[in-house]
């Protein structure tokens, strides 16, 4: 009996842990992107399948603002930047008088923004620069652990998608690598996504400043300079890829048009190929948004899904909850 | 007793599989340089050691030219750069008459770099660039498996230290993840180190050239610009592994002053760290040269492998034979 069970666990074990779909993804309903992930999933692992993809080519990558956590009503980093310039005002008195911080410190999130990407570009170097690594990882640590998002009122790591961190799990129970592909800073990702999706730092590609070595006295520091290095979004998803992976995705997963060339690369290699949109579409459990939002518009990508027939999730039909806390 | 042999079997399997170290260094003999190497991965791997580190956090970074393979009489893929000059010379009637290209193709290598440094990056350009990220790795897998090292007169992937092979298996048993972090091309490795070396393309590191995504009809394409993107060398070196991995390696393996910050950087963490130094003291069966070579220079980082104790190899005595075909 001993030895059966024991036979049993280990053939398991060099299955590489056979995962049961059906109960891989509780949190979504029976339906066409349930149903095309399973497929996808039982052509590329099983061998002797004409789609069958070595363990070392299944690469899967994840945008993360509104694929992975929400991303209204702003982008959550932007949270950050609002915070970071409040705490640091007491250093920076000129900020009183200076815009883009001026209006921002008086609440006039709009205000501060007329200066478009110029205005965006102050704030964000304002905030993520001027200090080592470790020290900012310190900041995005503090502040992913006690920060509230403004409505829900809850921490912006719990405000992550249930259905996608069962999908994260069973890709990587298949012998997938899983990575995040984002627009959002690589180093303000990077001190929590192990944590909260189990990616480490080193599957983790994002938008980035340069940064410089140098000597402390004895000490070697990393330090972050104002000066942009890659944005990691719309045509920039297959260069940070081909930079940080070396290799084509056989899944993608996005939420929009900054996502499209990241699905035409993925979906443009030879084999089975999975290239999913998250489609927001529930306003009541989430937010209702595509062709016209500010924040993660969806417009060429969904007609570019219709056409190649990309998997598209209906936020409100597909999912059973969104988040693990309703 | 198949209860017994499977419970064992188990057992290795749950550990990670544990590895012997007497037996999987069998080309290094028995002296201090193999004993730190030891010492260090039995501290970080014996669970309840003060100095262990769980396996997510086992990152080792390896210098690619001079530490896993031969770098002399110049860096291979200096000879890659010779050879494909002469291939593509008959698609540019010009380089008979333009350096450096016209020396280069007379057969005369000093000639051609007495340009310095705009030289060689103008031979890297018209080699390594102006085709898709496809082209260019099916141009060096060619190379990789054809071309021959003109003293050896072997494959250039034959020219892999035997010990150094068998320690970055040696750490992968025992869970740590091995990255290359060169001041080589990406790209130039990427096509061919994990056939050689057990590391994948995302375990990388190394020189760049800015690409660009843009659709050929309805094919997309990632085309190599003639720009550097980033150079992964010297205080090069910490920030190429912050970008790519996103934490500090426990254990950093180099040859030359290139590596030095990559060294200072590994070891400037807290907990225990390997820092090792490949000394080519072997004229017969390799290279001797350290402090006034221009190729693999050893001269500062060697002082500071003695002020700081790092470990130093000495080529001819700490290692049984260098190759595998000797």
């Amino acid at each position: 009996m001993k030895s059966l069970f024991m036979k049993s666990l280990l053939a398991l074990l060099l299955l590489g842990g056979a995962a049961f779909a059906a109960d891989s993804l509780p949190s979504w309903n029976d339906g066409a992107a349930k149903k095309s992930i399973i497929t996808f999933v039982e052509k590329v692992t099983k061998p002797g399948s004409p789609d069958f993809v070595p363990i070392a080519e299944r690469i899967a990558t994840f945008d993360n603002d509104g694929t992975l956590w929400a991303e209204q009503p702003m982008y959550f980093q932007f949270f950050f930047v609002l915070d970071r310039v409040k705490v640091l005002a007491s250093q920076h008195p000129e900020w009183k008088t200076k815009e883009p911080f001026a209006s921002l410190l008086k609440g006039d999130v709009k205000g501060a923004l007329e200066g478009g990407e110029h205005a965006m570009a102050e704030l964000v170097m304002a905030t993520h620069t001027g200090m080592t690594e470790e020290e900012f990882q310190r900041v995005v640590t503090d502040w992913i652990t006690t920060a509230k998002h403004p409505k829900t009122k809850r921490l912006y790591a719990e405000m992550v998608y249930q259905p996608m961190q069962e999908l994260l799990a069973y890709l990587r129970a298949n012998g997938f690598k899983t990575f995040i592909v984002s627009g959002g800073g690589i180093e303000f990702m990077r001190p929590w996504t192990e944590r909260v999706y189990g990616i480490p730092p080193e599957q983790v590609v994002g938008s980035s400043i340069k940064t410089k070595f140098e000597m402390r006295g004895s000490k070697p520091v990393l330090v972050r300079l104002p000066e942009v290095n890659f944005i990691d979004d719309g045509p920039g998803k297959p260069v940070g890829i081909q930079q940080h992976i070396g290799r084509r995705p056989i899944a993608a997963f996005g939420n929009s048009d900054g996502d499209q060339q990241m699905l035409q690369w993925t979906t443009a290699g030879q084999g089975a190929r999975l290239a999913l949109i998250v489609h927001h579409t529930d306003g009541d459990r989430e937010w209702a948004y595509d062709r016209t939002s500010s924040i993660g518009r969806l417009d060429k990508a969904l007609d570019e899904a219709r056409v190649k027939g990309w998997t598209v999730v209906d936020m409100k039909k597909d999912w059973k909850r969104v988040f693990l806390w309703e």
